[in-house]
């Protein structure tokens, strides 16, 4: 018997995998939570039927939701992760020697939970002493903190479900708060082929907060359209600025010092999305 | 009553989209031929099960293995495409005013038929008066001319079925003497997910034939992994010398002046390949 797990990107258009087994089907308090075993991309957590992220591919989008934001901003201390309940962003938060404290708030436990179990590879730095984890509303959370982060990352779902508030304009407005005098804040922002209306929304959102807004990309394979974008948002620093010389090597497989800029160089569709 | 075309993009992963209607399957003289109507990508050109092009996301592959050659050579006048039937390479190829012949040997008389036929929009500058088309086997065609092209562009298939031989070291041989003394050819090359050894074993192969060979990529989201690589080899212009400012603004909808260099600053893993 053959077992394919097939993800509806869009109503028309999807991708499909062949699966070795099913570790875990739930339904949570807040999501459709599952774990499978592909045999091309490895163990995969699907939430409400879209994949979250895959062992093979994961360290596309941890790096890039991460890095350039922490290499922008000169001395990270303190660090927050909304949503990222399997633990990537933390583990790449964690190469930066600077960060004293980051805190990881998912309001789903259960996504942490079954992240340690089944896909340690990536929720393995969860435990580590600098790291503090909140089962959490990532939005409540932003709203009760001013002043308090170098960095915000947003890392959640689709604005579908649970995350519907993390995409709104308030949202944005409350981060800033929260943010010290020259935080940076990044989102993941979907894909310019089927998601454009959205870039475009977020774009305006946070060109109306934060004086310096900027658009990047990353290829992640098992994301719709392979193109995959990350709005920036900084009240003081540039990423394109950053002087790439001075980036040091990391222990990373997607992320480089001269990727750090070239991500921000968008293909001209997507550029107009910016405008 | 739903129709939906999936291709496996390796045995245990795939693509899948729902169709309008089928517009024409044929068993030509070297291959399975199809042209069907996706909703999401609008009309689909398929070649042995596999996606060639679509209307809705064809200017990426079409753009990007035509303009970083075109913009490095400074003035390529006679250029030839191998493959490509489907007519989008010679569209952006005539963009450039100094081409005063342009080339196109496709192997299957039948891509080129069906693709004016079908894809206008594709194949529409195809009888161009500057444009030579010939039902031919370009591996042949490369063999028979020497010192003749500025530009060589191939535009394959993937290295199974008639192309294979399109892939072998003795090709970019032959390519190296058809082109003339200054001249710059160009390959597409797969994916660095799912194919990184044969990208390994061209960079290998041409740069023991060409002073300068470079890889760059674009996203491509019908193809697999969506990040599609592309492979340069130059007798002398190196396209990261170019002087980007003076490269001039195209109607194009990937390719830019910006993107000509950030195409060719690769993600680490990709750029090991290169090594």
């Amino acid at each position: 018997m053959e077992l394919w797990y097939t993800e509806k990107q869009t109503e028309h258009f999807g991708i499909t995998a062949k699966i070795r087994e099913t570790l875990v089907t739930e339904k949570t308090q807040f999501q459709d939570l599952a774990v499978i075993d592909t045999i091309e991309f490895g163990r995969m957590l699907v939430l409400d039927g879209m994949v979250m992220t895959t062992v093979k591919d994961e360290f596309v989008y941890h790096e890039m939701v991460t890095h350039p934001a922490l290499f922008t901003h000169p001395n990270p201390k303190h660090v927050l992760v909304v949503g990222g309940g399997d633990g990537g962003a933390i583990r790449e938060v964690l190469k930066h020697p600077e960060v004293e404290k980051a805190v990881l708030v998912d309001i789903d436990g259960k996504v942490i939970e079954y992240s340690r179990k089944f896909l340690p590879e990536i929720a393995g730095m969860l435990d580590d002493p600098r790291v503090e984890v909140r089962v959490n509303d990532g939005y409540m959370h932003i709203h009760e903190h001013k002043n308090t982060y170098d960095v915000v990352m947003v890392d959640s779902t689709e604005p579908v479900g649970p995350a519907v508030q993390l995409f709104e304009r308030g949202f944005y407005q409350a981060i800033f708060e929260a943010l010290k005098e020259d935080g940076i804040f990044v989102a993941q922002t979907d894909n310019p082929w089927f998601k454009a209306d959205l870039i475009r929304k977020v774009q305006k959102d946070v060109k109306e907060i934060f004086p310096v807004t900027r658009l990047y990309q990353a290829n992640i394979p098992t994301y719709p359209s392979g193109l995959w974008t990350f709005t920036m948002g900084s009240k003081k620093y540039d990423p394109l600025q950053v002087d790439e010389t001075r980036i040091p090597e990391l222990d990373t497989k997607y992320y480089s010092p001269s990727i750090h800029k070239a991500a921000f160089v968008l293909p001209k569709f997507v550029e107009e999305l910016t405008k």
